[in-house]
């Protein structure tokens, strides 16, 4: 270790910080937190990913799990670490700064920190997380809104992780569906996870050979259109393809 | 963010440590570096994974890489980010906190690291890295020696994120294996990498399903038992497997 090199480190801080991914039917999305920013008198407020510094005595598991509680009221959601994000280009941004050092009382020059993601089903019971104080919203990943510091970047490759667990297990698509679906849905849900569209044909061949995605003899009320089949995930079945 | 709560963030230190992975044709090995402790005048020696803090400026890729070059006079490892390590438990050992403050003139309480991986090839090249003033080994990922700090929980970690490679893409075997190879030292791979023993007529079939790897007119020489045949990996035959 070169000592010399060892130059003023005392205000890195470590944080953690979350990316929750649901799909509603039609849209990725991602839970934002609104952030209040006061700059020369006028408040404005822009967009944020749940996320915090980490505290004294807390592991990196727990802090991800105290932010989602704290800011989302969500208890013991699986959570995945998936990167850890150092640039120095993070804090780049002096709006962030500031509204940081305004929290925390203190100067900050870099935050490295470590994202975590989970993906959830967006059901009538969790469309708008309520957590005391927050605002969330589910924003589309595509929507190209500027968000705090990186976090549009940390968005960008929580969906390159995505994919990657897509790609080797599909049973992550089954985290992100309702309990039933339709056959569109699902395939709506394969577009917006690689981000092109998929020819039907291909597509139904495909449903065919997933054999623990199963049939229902339940079918869509109160739509406009045909009313489509629903489906469901068949884990025995798929338990049995993946030995 | 609560900031009654955001108590002595200051000594919160960041780091990246290395795990290099090597195959030597019998064993799994890691790259260790010695360290040098000196307790009550008394100096004696134990092993930790090339690692340093990260410099003010340094991205981490960039630290990462700089760690390989310092310590092992390796120059662009292609190296994968695996997983941050945080628990407070990291710096429980004094011996542990007195080495580093003792290197970097400052009080250290916590250091959350972001541990890379690299696999590598163990040729006659580099059985032994060099690098000026340390003194590295290739250590069996199994021998059971007490690192520093929560190192063996970090080279333990590696090889459960080696065995989520190899599942999900058989390239990965390849980087560890020589160009040419015989079937014992692919099936001592599995085994070591798996940690179990497989069964040698599975491993022939098994053998014969991977058309990537091709039987070479080569075999081995000054060998007391049978010469065995060489094989290579046969990229191209891979490549159109996986499409």
């Amino acid at each position: 270790m070169k000592t010399e090199q060892n130059v003023r480190l005392a205000n890195h801080h470590i944080s953690v910080d979350c990316v929750v991914v649901g799909f509603d039917g039609e849209q990725l999305k991602v839970l934002l937190l609104k952030r209040t920013i006061n700059e020369n008198g006028q408040e404005y407020h822009d967009m944020k990913l749940p996320g915090s510094l980490i505290y004294e005595d807390e592991d990196l598991d727990a802090a991800a799990q105290r932010v989602l509680l704290e800011q989302a009221g969500i208890r013991r959601m699986p959570l995945v670490q998936f990167k850890a994000f150092g640039s120095r280009d993070r804090t780049k941004n002096v709006k962030d700064v500031k509204w940081l050092e305004r929290a925390i009382k203190m100067k900050v020059e870099r935050i490295v920190t470590i994202a975590y993601l989970s993906l959830v089903k967006i059901s009538a019971n969790n469309t708008t997380f309520k957590a005391a104080g927050n605002e969330l919203c589910w924003m589309p990943v595509d929507a190209q809104i500027e968000l705090a510091f990186d976090h549009n970047i940390i968005v960008n490759e929580a969906l390159k992780q995505i994919r990657h667990f897509v790609d080797n297990d599909p049973i992550y698509l089954f985290h992100l569906l309702p309990h039933r679906f339709t056959a569109l849905q699902l395939r709506t849900l394969f577009e917006r996870i690689y981000g092109k569209q998929l020819d039907v044909r291909n597509f139904q061949k495909k449903l065919k050979q997933m054999n623990y995605v199963v049939p229902l003899d339940e079918y869509e009320k109160n739509v406009a259109h045909r009313a489509a089949r629903y489906y469901r995930f068949d884990k025995v079945a798929y338990n049995k393809m993946r030995r």
